[in-house]
């Protein structure tokens, strides 16, 4: 039987595992982005693992990651990425490990995980919204995954949505990421905890204790400060949300990752300003669902799943 | 012979003409929108007009128009237009004609013309930008015209650009429409030219004389006025084709219609804040053009060639 390895990088940490040619996770892993200081690194790390710690076979790899330009095969520029500017990844795995290897945007691999295992089997146009350290999207239209003319489709984290706002690693301002991305929302907790009379158990925990996670339990508890944040990000990422549906007419769009998770509340708010953003007829027909794809291991299987249709061994 | 009639309706005008086979003009006329008062009476008028003036057969209609819905061939609730909410226009061309009729959005047509006229004949993704009284977006992707799951793909003038904003015809705030189209780009005008210190040539004219067309042409002359007018234009709409380069990585971009056709003044400067405004790595690639398409016909062709096409009849 086929195995491949699927790999999810993220900006905060690396996931991977070994899956069957029937989708089964083997073998699952993981490690913090942050103390891999190369992809060379990376490569080394992921192989001496499994060497020691994974008996059978692998024949495909798919790698799914932040800023990849799908048709050099490369990573390019990831603001969320210190492995240099241009990054060769399908070529340092294929020399380590001697295997095919094919490379695709994390919100790719997310989306055909969506298309595979989950809610959107049966859908031709869908779109998958990652949310983490960056922001990312995968598009379906017409049934196959959309890439752009130059692999960089997708870029719903640099969508500017507040014009001379603030300072994104990309160069520009007011990117989608830096409000709704990981530090974005910190940030955001941070400046209004300043201004805050108190009151707030945010204040009562370490400022390096403050991450979306527990911003995002204190809303549920009704934390005044918390619930504010919360708002504030459902209201920019639904005005981003809703270019998209006003340009594309997209029904089904998926909420994947981290913040994702954190619940209902989140996701309500967030279609809510994004019908207000979107043209009135339009609007009511979008539906904003969270993904129920497994969180850490949605994009590894969507990867394992894209270099297994890559290969052509496809069911 | 085949022969096809192509109907471009506009926020001002009415364009129509009999289309034969292989694409000749055979009868042109055009009438203002404003003096039709219903969609009948606008049937009645054209179906008149033909009767007396034309000899030939027609073997079926193709009309673009504003907030069209493709699926269900009716014009729904269309700002610029004032013949109701739900306008049967498929229907009602046919029970006056007794021939098939196709309706589509009136960017979807002008796409159509560019790819069976234009430059875009041998690209697989582009999009064309209408800019009149409204502004329209018809997107080919991978060589077909991509119109979304509820036929209303393509609503660029309601992409909410300045949150609050202005009030827009749609119900919202803020839309790109509101300051790109006709009476967004008039209105700006008039504010400018309210706070300036004089010696503008459009101060020297009588409010209703002051037109987009007379805007570029006092622009061209280097009019203090009329330039921050153009500028502050091709900054908005630079910025709202970002969103889409950034989501779509699409490379080429056409402006079709009045303003479009002002000059290159205006196309560069557009060009020249969509970059800014897209991630870095894509923004060198993306190219803005003026559609090279007859202004009056373009989407009249691209009317009658979207029901050569339906009725299969294609080369």
């Amino acid at each position: 039987m086929n195995n491949f390895l699927g790999i999810d990088i993220g900006g905060t940490n690396v996931v991977y595992g070994i899956v069957s040619e029937e989708f089964g996770l083997n073998y699952q892993s993981s490690l913090k982005t942050k103390t891999i200081q190369t992809a060379n690194e990376l490569a080394d790390v992921i192989f001496n693992d499994l060497k020691s710690n994974y008996k059978g076979n692998i024949d495909g790899i798919g790698i799914g990651a932040p800023s990849v330009n799908c048709k050099t095969q490369q990573i390019e520029f990831a603001p969320n990425l210190k492995w240099g500017e241009i990054i060769p990844l399908k070529e340092i795995f294929e020399t380590k490990f001697k295997k095919e290897v094919t490379l695709l945007n994390d919100a790719n691999a997310a989306a055909i995980g969506e298309r595979y295992f989950g809610d959107a089997k049966d859908l031709d146009n869908f779109v998958v919204v990652t949310l983490g350290t960056g922001i990312g999207l995968g598009i379906y239209i017409n049934g196959q995954l959309y890439t752009g003319d130059n692999g960089m489709a997708g870029e719903l984290g640099h969508l500017i949505i507040h014009r001379d706002g603030r300072e994104c690693g990309c160069g520009n301002l007011g990117c989608l990421e830096t409000y709704v991305g990981k530090k974005g929302i910190i940030k955001t907790a941070k400046e209004k905890l300043e201004f805050s009379s108190g009151g707030s158990y945010l204040n009562t925990i370490s400022p390096s204790q403050i991450t979306p996670l527990e911003i995002f339990k204190a809303a549920k508890k009704e934390d005044p400060v918390a619930l504010e944040v919360v708002d504030i990000i459902a209201k920019d990422l639904g005005y981003a949300l809703a270019h998209l549906v006003n340009l594309l007419d997209i029904e089904n769009i998926y909420l994947f990752g981290g913040v994702a998770k954190s619940g209902n509340m989140f996701r309500k708010r967030t279609e809510k300003y994004m019908r207000i953003y979107t043209l009135p007829n339009i609007h009511d027909k979008v539906k904003l669902k969270i993904s129920d794809l497994n969180e850490k291991h949605g994009a590894v299987l969507g990867a394992a799943a894209a270099i297994k249709e890559k290969m052509a061994i496809v069911d």
